[in-house]
């Protein structure tokens, strides 16, 4: 039975929020009010009696957890973490503000949420990382995902159905403020519950439709819910604009707030309905386990010079070798563990290590929900497939996320698959991120510390490994550090500085013997650390030597080239400037001009 | 009445498919036999029997077309074209060599290929574009996609298969290639044909099971899909490996050549099943119907100098020009078209336009389809919600395709809606694709003529528009080129050049004003087309003036400043560099120095 006491209380919350909903958008002029509106009852009832939730701690882990995954309705999830005291409720009025951390749309700088979203459709990836998270670390409870119906048509969201069904994560529940209307016109399905639920279902989720205003209903299949041994979808039927009668239902008013006079209109339908209610939640809890604060990680290698292995190889094995320190490592693969030798820790790890099919967005987005638990995340890929997750990483950056992302099979030195597997724009995608770095080791000694280097950073670590065998050019006891190059062949007669990274580090040394034996000296750096660039190498050798070259297995935009010119160089850029395609590997560095032959052209046309 | 005789012929042929998919493969080293084994019978059953094709116009519009979405089965599509008579059987051993067009997945440089595959999971949303473009030409003939079951885990097949169903397009039928193994490991499903019949069916297709190597039930199978009203979806269990004792069903034979020995195994198998037989196939037809040449198109404005209009409102306006010009002009947009204003063509040419619901990915599979039926086709989001289908669109470029691509709501300058919604890596991602274009306009005229010079560009043009409204600053008799510039303000006293594009133009004219009270002259310069640059100019003003300036709205890396710097000039790079957030666009412009304080501020610093 279920207290009406109870029910009225939330009812009397939801209208609060409302108000908390229209007033600050109207002051900021801009947001999404009428979204917030048809999530009040939701949101009330979750908040104030669903969840537990602990509103010192809420950011400890055994909080119940809540993602709005339709990030517009921003004002509502503020309003009820005011309401359930996480901070101040005069805070709302800064909304949209300069100065406020109460932004557009939710960040991580409000106390209280974990995660950026505003980029429609990642939501329930990260509440499965989340609800896997907890799964792991032994701790009862439950993650909410408040989803948009016109977001449900993004597929991402259908990788995280799928992923959460096959594993059947039922802590996951889903939440669909079906209010019918998009941005521009009516969804797909409208108001048919029932097309949202066939589709669902059908992937091994339960659900259940019930009415999103009706609080009662909603207390029913939230218990529902918590009986599921599946992952739960709630699919609430609403009204956009729910509450203020010349918003109810009425499409061109998804992404405008009230004028003054329509807020004081508003305000005199929902003030009469707010009452002055002693209402203690039964909901809140003392929450006892907080994050601990990471480690400091180290590796070892055990190479000799001129031992032939693959980076990515090395990076396999350095992920072993960090797994062995660090209990809450955690590595995600798309159905490529045996090309990128994450199959190394998978092997060794069984119980800390997630198949996540062909589905980078979800894994990405999974990924996200872990790192938020307090687990340190590595995620591979070849590097051409992780653009598929780039509004993903995009959105980590604003999540504060710590990302260990590795991109396999860079550059058309993987050969004969042809252009449809080469990473070839990875630098440029990774080096746009917000906060990112960007490692690019060219033999096994400096992948494996360069991996070790991720581990160690906080944000979004980005390595880039290649797919042939390359030599052991670097002894092991070497360091290297984010930031930091390597001179391997510098003199006080260097004509020409030779910038390299990966792959074109071994064509660039090659060159080096061949103009040494015409009597020119070129300085070779390996400059595995892209971004940030070791600005005062490369800066001193531009003094030293007349020209600088960079060669880059990559395209020639934002990648290592106009990294180096940014800094104020003149670079010539070697890069891949035709269209890519099948060949064997040195075939195709030869026609891009980004091996030993085409290096030693042009730096005696610079030259001679 | 299924002929027993077809049914031998068809057999027959698989097993010459099968045949030479291990023969080039192993000549070549590389490669994936095992999935092209498992599809033998289904590739030979459409190309001999099922498909209206003509071999000698096989690039003509009224041909059945067939797709390749599990692109790494490359060689039996290349044999069963030149089975068909498309090319010489002999070219197959040249397959994946340097100087071959039989490349390791599938490019358009084959005849008989219109669209690049191999990056998985993209291959159903192109069909979808191509069956609804035969919808559009009034032309009544199919599309066929072969699928693998691994790709299947991709949401970009979702939304694929999501917009199919909604929109019953039933001359699209997609074949699943369910032979149970992945790459690294068995897929999610295995050999559970019903788990993803029941996922299917609930997105409105018809579905049916078959045995992907019985000719008889997947004649049977097709059969049923001509004659469904709805888009039709058959589930063909298949046996990786099949027909090769040593490999079937075996994991860890995923991309893996057989070797010469084992080559010699195979054939003892599959030779003795091949016969001498005559064979009429009854699919041949004689198509009528080729692609007609694309045409020029023109833009006249009538706009005021300083009328205040966005750049995203010009470029829709310019849409509905180019559409009274153009029968074959199509536009999409995701479920932002109030915002992007493509608005105004779906209001004008409702028939020629496409709600993609917000699927970016899917949305622009969709495009590359349509385009490859001669269609011209513009498609629209936020810039940052585009990174979305990033892969896609790089695929696209291999695939020849011929893509206008708009993202709207550019930069820091969108506001208070926060970073989520901000455009800030566009430029990057852009110029990173192979063969592209990239304009930046500041005002509705120059937008307006660069959305013209989109539609007359063969490849992937893009183009950045903005949020707020910005005054007209050029006369409408202006014209604007791809690879142009416009020095705004240019005398034989300027000491610094100021380099700016979108937004930014108009603070470099603010900026210009205030310095010239202070005696300082700087050059301005409107750099509309960032990719490519218009080089003459900017080197002639790198000569003329002591520095250069380069200001963005847009993180430093890969964007206009780098670009600059690539050109061998050393530019000041004003950009994004701080963590962007909500508030007023005036407010974030200027706390990243991108605004005309920030140019003054940067220009004093330099000369005085």
């Amino acid at each position: 039975m279920i207290d009406e006491n109870i029910i009225e209380c939330l009812e009397n919350v939801a209208n609060i929020l409302r108000l908390h909903s229209i007033r600050p958008t109207t002051k900021a002029k801009s947001g999404h009010p009428t979204s917030c509106l048809s999530s009040a009852e939701i949101v009330a009832t979750l908040f104030f009696n669903v969840m537990n939730v602990d509103p010192k701690h809420i950011d400890y882990l055994d909080n119940d957890e809540f993602i709005l995954s339709k990030g517009h309705a921003a004002p509502v999830l503020y309003a009820a973490l005011a309401e359930i005291g996480v901070f101040p409720r005069e805070k709302l009025m800064t909304l949209r503000q300069f100065d406020s951390e109460l932004e557009g749309h939710p960040v991580p700088r409000v106390k209280g949420i974990r995660v950026a979203t505003g980029s429609l459709g990642q939501g329930l990836s990260i509440g499965l990382g989340m609800a896997y998270a907890k799964r792991l670390l032994g701790i009862n409870r439950r993650v909410y995902v408040l989803l948009g119906d016109g977001e449900v048509a993004e597929g991402s969201v259908w990788e995280a159905i799928n992923l959460a069904g096959k594993l059947k994560v039922s802590n996951l529940i889903a939440i669909l403020d079906m209010n019918r209307l998009g941005q521009s016109e009516p969804t797909m399905f409208q108001w048919d519950g029932e097309a949202y639920a066939r589709r669902v279902e059908a992937f091994g989720w339960n659900t259940t439709i019930c009415n999103g205003h009706d609080v009662k209903d909603l207390l029913r299949a939230f218990e529902e819910a918590r009986k599921s041994d599946k992952p739960f979808f709630i699919i609430a039927k609403t009204t956009k604009g729910k509450g203020i009668s010349f918003l109810e239902n009425i499409e061109g008013r998804h992404g405008t707030a009230l004028s003054e006079e329509e807020l004081k209109r508003a305000e005199s339908e929902i003030l009469p309905k707010i009452k002055e209610i002693k209402f203690q939640p039964s909901n809140f809890i003392e929450a006892k386990i907080s994050i601990e604060p990471r480690k400091k990680y180290s590796i070892k290698t055990d190479y000799k010079i001129g031992d032939m292995i693959a980076t990515r190889e090395a990076f396999g094995r350095a992920l072993v070798k960090l797994g062995e320190q660090n209990e809450r490592m955690v590595v995600l693969d798309g159905d490529v563990k045996n090309s990128t030798f994450t199959i190394y820790f998978f092997n060794k790890f069984p119980e800390r290590s997630l198949q996540c099919y062909i589905a980078e967005q979800n894994m990405v987005g999974v990924a996200v929900g872990l790192q938020s638990q307090g687990f340190d995340v590595f995620l591979s890929s070849f590097a051409c497939f992780l653009s598929r997750a780039y509004d993903q990483i995009r959105m980590a950056s604003y999540s504060r996320a710590n990302l260990k992302i590795a991109g396999s099979h860079a550059g058309v030195s993987i050969g004969e698959d042809g252009p449809s597997q080469m990473g070839l724009e990875d630098l440029a995608l990774f080096r746009a991120v917000f906060g990112s770095i960007v490692l690019y080791p060219c033999d096994a000694v400096s992948a494996e510390k360069l991996t070790c280097a991720m581990a160690n950073y906080e944000g979004i670590s980005y390595i880039r490994t290649t797919r042939p065998k390359t030599p052991v050019i670097y002894s092991n006891d070497e360091e290297f550090h984010v930031g930091g190059s390597k001179a391997l062949r510098c003199s006080a007669n260097d004509e020409v500085t030779v910038v390299a990274a990966g792959v074109t580090v071994h064509e660039a040394l090659k060159a080096y013997e061949k103009l040494k034996a015409d009597g020119i000296n070129i300085r070779v750096i390996d400059c595995y650390s892209v971004k940030p660039l070791d600005a005062e190498t490369l800066i001193k050798a531009s003094k030293e030597t007349k020209h600088i070259i960079t060669v880059e297995d990559h395209y020639p935009e934002g990648g290592l080239g106009e990294a180096v010119a940014s800094l104020g160089l003149k670079p010539h850029i070697l890069a891949v400037r035709k269209m890519p395609h099948s060949g064997k590997p040195e075939e195709l560095l030869a026609e891009q001009g980004i091996d030993a032959g085409g290096i030693v052209r042009k730096v005696k046309e610079l030259i001679l």
